[in-house]
């Protein structure tokens, strides 16, 4: 902390806020946590303090997480080795049992407990609870991958309208009671359309597009659909990042109203993307209304 | 099923039924799940089938459950030792972890899928979630075992009112957010406290408390708290039954109305204490109003 | 009651009635309440179990009921010889009294009663109040005899959200405060409408629509509207079926899911139509969707 | 009508009224209708029309009404002969029947139709309906004359809420199901208890409590429960009058705030009592508050 | 007050308002209260006493007033000298602060107060609360005169919700802040309309549209928007008459259901507008369904 | 604006106030508003940003408002001399006349103007609305000068419930429908107590309680009740202070948990005295808890 901003510096930089809470207050943000900022103690503490900071001021925030590099160090640890279909992993049954005890067991719980240690309300929920996210196999060969059938949207928002942050493991289940692992950028899309988000933060470790993948000076602040082809064409969205701005795309067309790649390795990167006006990462929307306020003034 | 059972024989089963109902709807009922029901399939499948319909006629249950020999499983598959200090075991930092992955992520979110597949509607919840089960350590040399300080119980409620089965694993978190494993049957007994519950079933692996441990044809079927020291006294209640009556006791003194002992290996043990005039193991209560029946006439 | 079942033989069929419970829990059904069934005591004992039983689990329940014998019975006591016109007969004023003393003071308030004897919440209502059933003459040469203008349910309505059973008496009233005979099927099929019933069932003294009608082993299980037309061509729907069967058409028309033509001279037949597969009596449907299971899974 | 008032005269009428509305508005007033004013069919008709105005300025208002003649006109007509033990009536199981169709069934539901006529909103309870008023037996050689054990008012209430104006005939039930003739005067000071009303008005062929019988202008306005001692002494409360000033000290001990014996032969009785400075009839209160006006200013 | 009217007589005024009151019970009424109604003191009182009243029946009641002679008071006093372009008075902004002053602080409270005192329960608004008017300048020559741009209507239905009388004045502000004077009449008919009002009454000092200015008898009783084009034709809508009309049209085609100019010198016209078959004053509507009655009957 | 300051050192400040918003949200704040914050434009336009700040965050907030120099301001525009009786100013009709234009016209909508301009939703009071201050006159010799007898809270509270921030002027009203002048720290301390206030913050020109008159850095951070008889004898608490003591200890035995008198000349003192660990001005308490924070963690 700056101990040399005095009280009055602080209360300006609170009045400066003023516009952006008023922007958000009461609208659903849901952030996809993941990367770095997962990994990172110092990072993780940073998010959970944003998160908290958010709810207070009357935001209904939603936190999507996947599992990270846990799940691959218990399966170490137990003599599991991941076995590869066509250079993508299979997920037998107890592989599955592994990445269900970590992300529900582990990582929601220690979520959950940091946010309440944080002071905010939280309550973490798999995709089985409420029977959230309703999946199929994707393909026999790699077991059990997960794709979202249907969301059962309620058991969030009855959590939001009790006043708690949910936060959701991308953990699915079948019609048969199987579990299923599922992507966690896909998961948060599907879950930002089902609430009709106002944002959709997605939480990586890249600045966000960039013209030049070298040069974070070359970052893109705004993207509208309209243009994707384009940069698709020029390679400018090529490799990992082609995945991420698909579901930014699917987010969008499932009615979320715009959707941030942010670079997770930033300190309070979510404050600044919300309660800034530089905002943080590439801004992905329709094109229509890219960066409408709205003002009670019309 | 008895396919020799005609439609009408159905009927008067289900009408016979009918009084229990009437007494039950809209009561809260606390389940403590452990032991062989919890073990044996065909057990767990119709302890999940009487939960999801005492839940359809109207009761507000609430499931509590343990572990079981899945942690042992997984810390042994993890070649973890167990540590003891004077004959008790000992949970590190790590086997925490494997506590909490087993019972939030595994044994929780399985439990919650087996109901929804049953046609019930629950939510898991850990005592991390809206911090339902704050704990403090019980004894420094036994590290990670807590004893219950508070409970929050307004996460289990907010469920409850919103029409979901809360599903709760006993794992606790402290001020510092450190996680605990707590005691199954203390907890229970103090969620069932906490909402003022009608009944709370303990499902164990013994016909209740016999007069002679190894008959089970000399159950006492109810109990009240002033015969309780003459029970301790002529050895009728011993050994592993002591601290399970003791549990018993402290539910009844937090506002619970009547507690029962049952046998979880008896197929719908449930729904024979429950919806039959017989009941089924031991009933312990305050011993002011026994077994009264709540009528509309008075 | 059959005392050799065991108790956990009961279990079982509770928890077989599981599904159907689960179909039918908030929705509402609409019972025609008449013939033996009314007549017969332990009958009429049954049917009021049966629906004391649906709604503790939940159903939305109304009982809408006729006169049956006892109106002959009284004008037959005062002296009152039965007028007719082209053989139909006329309700004159005093008859019209008398209708609405038995309908609505005798049987109705002692069904109400029968209810709250086996445990539930009922309160009676007649087409006047909250002006329910509002009626215009059939015909002239009739006198009192109603033709149903428009249904204010709101009074059903209200019983229902207060957690009531509302059972109706078949009685209207105009604009000028007359009172109305109305008919029993014919009320029940606009009450139905104007709920949106998920099911109306017509209780008879037959066993369903009979392709040989004196051969109870011809039941038709099922009839969609469409296939009407040649059910009556071919005169298997002849005579009394024929306005039964009307109604049913009309009720489907309203806005009801299905109708049931069923025996109520089984004992139980409510209960064993509603929680078991093999239903009971003719279901007549829309035809598209003859008999789909609600599943929370799509 | 008279119309000789002009349109000015009668809006100075209207807001002279202003705070005698302004007192009751949102206040329980249950009316004891009875006598003449049952029996008198233009009295009738403003009795109607002065509770629909009650109703339609906010009032929330009960009516209870007894038999009259007409069960003793079907007696007549059923050829049934009263029978009497110790001078006192006794209602065979037959003789019940026919009070409660009349009460329930005749009475009842034209009282409901005019009020709907009148442009209220009205439904009709029996004591059975909800299990509103539950009864023994006061008098083996009577037969089914009850005695009000219990007033389940919930179904008073629930029609009140939902903006009905109740009408209560005076039929009630015991725990076996048994209907039961129950006096009015009773019945109504129950109910009016039950709801904690503001005011009940007890209908009735004299002009109130008079110091000479004979003469009408001996009228004692107002009574207090000390004073009735001296006045039973007195003579000048004799006869008939005593069971009528019973039900307002019963009344008055279950919470009714004031209750009036009012001249039901007067047109416009009740609006007089409510809505001008003069009221009508006698009041009887408990003597600490006898007449004072709540008024927001304090 | 006509103290040679009997009580009875009383009574019979006050039923004889049964059917008007059942009409506008619940539904919303505009007064745009102004002119002579407004200076004499025994018309205040009546009109707010007439209000009240109204508001005591359940109609959901809005007063909306203007300045009248006050504000050339204060300036008067003030010294201040109105100027003038193209004969309209400027409104700079000390002129301004002026009428703030006076409708929002003097009258405004003063109407409250006045409210309070006959029994109502009031809250005065000015178009700045809730910023309730907003608006834009309408020519900058005539300064502070303000245009209606947009109603937040949401502090008058708040108020109204919570069973209050809204007081507004015709004080509007734009989105800098600047306070603008806004016309009462158009005020009246901006508010009327984004409540969907029953009807909007406009007081004025004149007995309705007449076809001989100076002949009171040749009041226009009903005039339907497609009549207007003629009366302008032919004269008899001229002068101060035509923005009224035009006012009561914009209502209209702003969703109120009918506007009636009326005579507020008569006293307690508004109670006769609404409670007399009669009427008061013009009645303007679309022409579709000038005088329905809505009835329950259908 | 401190332009020098990164987004993240912004971010960083945000999150150094989640606690102290944590501890407010949802908690009702009074500020008394007056001196030179009112009449320093700058100073005025930051006031309301720190209300709507703490507004959106949550907090319940209120604002108390005299009249300072305009009231004066106006009177002398109109030439009205100042009376005075024994020093005391006296307010005849005329001059409450001003004050009510000015407070409840000028001043009053000005800042709920203001407060709508930065985004917040605001509405004015005067305390004749919903007849909010009930007052009656405090001494004949003054005109007037009202002492308020009775707070009728219910248009605050409903202001509140709906999300506004309601804004009171100091004008009262007796039962005669006088209005009068009341003392705006009385005020405050009034409705802070009728609101059960977590905290009433008293603005003053002043930096707090000073140990030496002449000298800001002797203030007294903290006072307790007990400790006021020593203050006052050592004439550390004299002169103007002694009123503004007197009133903040008659906050505190009407149920305010703490008051602040605070120094409204520092910009954003209110956010200061909110927000940050070191607060701003003295704190006066019961002196049971001076400064305990209400942590869920028990």
């Amino acid at each position: 902390m700056h101990s040399d901003l005095t009280n009055m510096e602080r209360a300006e930089v609170l009045t400066a806020a003023l516009p952006y809470i008023r922007r958000y207050a009461g609208k659903v943000v849901v952030v996809k946590y993941g990367g770095n900022a997962m990994i990172n103690d110092q990072l993780k503490q940073q998010v959970m303090e944003d998160i908290v900071l958010l709810w207070l001021i009357g935001v209904r925030i939603v936190l999507v997480h996947g599992g990270g590099p846990e799940i691959n160090d218990l399966m170490d640890r137990l003599g599991k080795k991941p076995e590869f279909v066509d250079g993508l992993r299979v997920t037998d049954k107890e592989t599955m049992d592994i990445v269900q005890m970590v992300l529900a067991g582990k990582i929601n719980k220690t979520l959950v407990n940091l946010l309440e240690m944080k002071g905010g309300k939280a309550v973490g929920l798999s995709g089985m609870d409420g029977r959230l996210l309703q999946c199929s196999m994707k393909d026999e060969r790699l077991g059990y991958v997960g794709e979202i059938q249907k969301v059962h949207i309620q058991p969030v928002t009855d959590l939001l309208d009790r006043g708690y942050i949910p936060v959701v493991s991308t953990v699915g289940c079948d019609k048969n009671g199987n579990a299923y692992n599922i992507n966690g950028d896909t998961t948060a899309a599907y879950i930002a359309g089902a609430l009709g988000a106002e944002r959709l933060i997605m939480m990586t470790d890249i600045a966000g597009v960039l013209k030049d993948k070298n040069d974070p000076s070359t970052l893109i602040p705004q993207i509208t659909l309209p243009e994707l082809p384009s940069l698709y064409d020029s390679g400018i969205i090529s490799g990992g990042m082609i995945p991420k701005v698909e579901c930014c795309a699917k987010a969008l067309s499932r009615g979320v109203r715009n959707v941030v790649i942010m670079d997770g390795r930033v300190p309070h990167s979510i404050l600044m993307e919300l309660l800034t006006d530089e905002g943080a990462g590439t801004m992905v929307s329709n094109g229509e209304t890219p960066d409408d306020r709205q003002s009670g003034w019309e």
